[in-house]
């Protein structure tokens, strides 16, 4: 594998990212992909590595995916739940990650629920940091996976046209792949209810749609967010069936649209409010394959991240 | 090894085993119990294999026994337990189990309190799926470590008078023993109070004594079920202390057999209700070999399951 | 390596430890310091150690400093915490443990929030037992890592004046600094707030001094204990403000003290009640070497354990 590097010693969000930045961490994750159809899926590369895994928030897919990304490039792994954890006992964040450091540990992935963590401990720390989500801020992983998906697909993101449907408001893909898209030169319209639009969402690069039917016709692809009902605190909308009446993906919204639409979702999906299952589960939907592909994509951070 | 087969490609209960099933998972945890007497308690058999641990109740000794399983197998191993999973966002169960697939799983173990819940998976999944318990249904890997246990000790179960006691009605301990027991030709017969027997045991090949001492008269060994007190949302029986004066084993209770007696406990043991102290720590308890003999049983059942 | 062996079998607490004990610790720590300034930070010692880490009381700095120690030597690893067990289910902590033995695990680290808990466990079982803390009682692996680091900043404790400051009474951390200052021929003075000494304090072969300014003046290092208050049902102290007040270090406190003065610090640090964060980051602070120091302390008493 050539040796190559980042810009960036951190994988903060896409904002910061280069297009070179992008492509290499594509292209190397089409040789993990590679690795990963192999019968033994691993490879020494990170085997002088150890990776803390931070989860301040619980997670199920994005912290299995990166333990089995670390796992396959052999690095050493300690992994810390808030759940296990002594985080009740008034310790600052960057104390614990410290802490955590000063034990020798070279990268870190965080998931946090405030926007801004990792960013405040890549000002403190010498560590390698990913973020794996902060609050409602920025999910690169997610958004790298979701484009290196859509170029699986389509060859290119240049000029495609994706459509992002949903929770825009406190969705930090839609935010991580917005700013995705326009670097990779694919044009990005949103559709959402407007009380789950930010005010400023224009000045980001993207056009509005209120009308789900233009919205799809006009779409290649469409990346479905997921109703984070744990999230809200207030009502942004009457209810989940009125939501999906007006922004739902059901097979009579597909059978009036003129074009063979691409589907995408970051999970875990609400069969029945954002897509129903005949379409989530339908050819159209990449979704298992966005899964697959985050592997690939989140070995490919780690070992460029790593300086290999 | 010799290489061998099972007639499944799952371990979802005993049901589904054929006696040939049955004794090859015996004869491969033989070769088992030899490597977990070396210095080096590991074998590299599983390590393109990787295997998910899923627990969506929690567990201390049958979670610990899967994961030291898989390590002594070289398998790499991911663990998911419902508390630091993000379950509670609403995610279908096919669903989480459908992306920890397309992350390259290769097998799941999944503890779920729904009876039914890994048959479920079965239907929709390519991956090797061990039933670690599910609900008040089966509990195949009990089953067979306790069947284990007894061939170590009896050399043979054709013939042998095999008792179940205690809390048959909540049992997949007792149903999975059922299955097994009948399967290798033994005797068994059931005893405990009319409330905890459900109604068509009968039917599934046993024999019901309600009287303790002429049960255990009976027994060539008797498998003590635990009380569980946390699985009773209504009252089955007064109290604990009546429970142990009518069904409990004692010192006292075993001075009045006839017979030399072989006891099992599945664990954990609620000391002075379902057997008194000396009862557990005396030479005819085999508790302790149990959960070796569940290791092993264990290894076994992994490895010809991926076919080897 | 030369092999070599500890007075003891277990690490319970630092009392049973010999000088020669704790020299020998201090020796292979310096030797696993090595180890952990290589890129490869791993050495094969324990491949055929399988260890046990029960964690009955949620831990982060300790659980992971143990997790990495135990990974660096190549042991395998079985993690086990309070809230992702079955220890709701009524079972002894004996037969817990007991139970995780016979799946052949070679060594327990177990932190538990009863004093004697692995002393207990100690007079029943065969494998080697660390204690990372017993309620109010000891934590010799702490007080080890003090001593150690101690050690390498003035070349030997034989004489050396090391104070304690703050809560004496809850601290496992201080009663099991005193047994180590004692042995090794430090000077030993404590200070705290009446309520928060315990009446035999004296007894332990320690001063007493009341007075901060006094206090520091003749320190030649104080170890700084953590205000537990997640550890106080009854109120010791007026407020968090009244004890920085009075035994909280601060520049201010720093800038009355006649001699330079090293700080150590267990953490998690309470920031702007025992130390503020500038004397906390001062280069006089030596609190992320003792992180460090730990991974290299456990691997020593892991090893020497195992009787490597």
């Amino acid at each position: 594998m050539a040796r190559s590097h980042l810009s960036v010693s951190h994988l903060l969000g896409i904002k910061d990212l280069t297009v070179s930045d992008i492509e290499q961490i594509f292209q190397t994750a089409d040789e993990f992909m590679n690795v990963l159809s192999r019968p033994i899926k691993k490879v020494p590369s990170l085997n002088d590595i150890c990776v803390a895994n931070l989860f301040f928030e619980n997670s199920t897919r994005t912290r299995v995916s990166f333990e089995l990304a670390e796992r396959r490039l052999s690095a050493d792994i300690v992994n810390f739940s808030a759940s296990t954890s002594s985080v009740a006992k008034g310790e600052t964040l960057l104390d614990t990650v410290q802490n955590i450091l000063a034990m020798k540990v070279d990268m870190i992935v965080i998931r946090h629920s405030k926007p801004g963590a990792p960013h405040f401990l890549a000002r403190h720390i010498q560590a390698n940091i990913i973020n794996a989500g902060d609050g409602t801020h920025e999910h690169p992983t997610q958004a790298l996976l979701d484009g290196y998906t859509l170029l699986q697909k389509f060859g290119t993101l240049k000029g495609l046209k994706v459509g992002i449907l949903g929770d825009i408001l406190h969705s930090r893909v839609a935010l991580s792949n917005i700013f995705l898209l326009n670097k990779l030169g694919a044009e990005v319209k949103v559709c959402a209810p407007p009380t789950l639009l930010p005010k400023y969402v224009e000045s980001l690069g993207v056009t509005i749609e209120y009308d789900r039917t233009k919205f799809l016709n006009w779409c290649d692809a469409v990346n479905v967010l997921r109703i984070q009902l744990e999230r809200q605190n207030i009502r942004y909308f009457p209810s989940s069936r009125e939501y999906t009446t007006l922004f739902g993906i059901t097979p009579e919204v597909l059978a009036g649209i003129s074009k063979p639409l691409t589907i995408l979702h970051p999970g875990p999906i609400n069969r029945g409010v954002e897509l129903t299952t005949e379409v989530a589960d339908s050819p159209q939907a990449l979704i298992l394959d966005q899964v697959t592909h985050g592997v690939a994509v989140r070995m490919a951070v780690l070992y460029l991240l790593a300086g290999r």
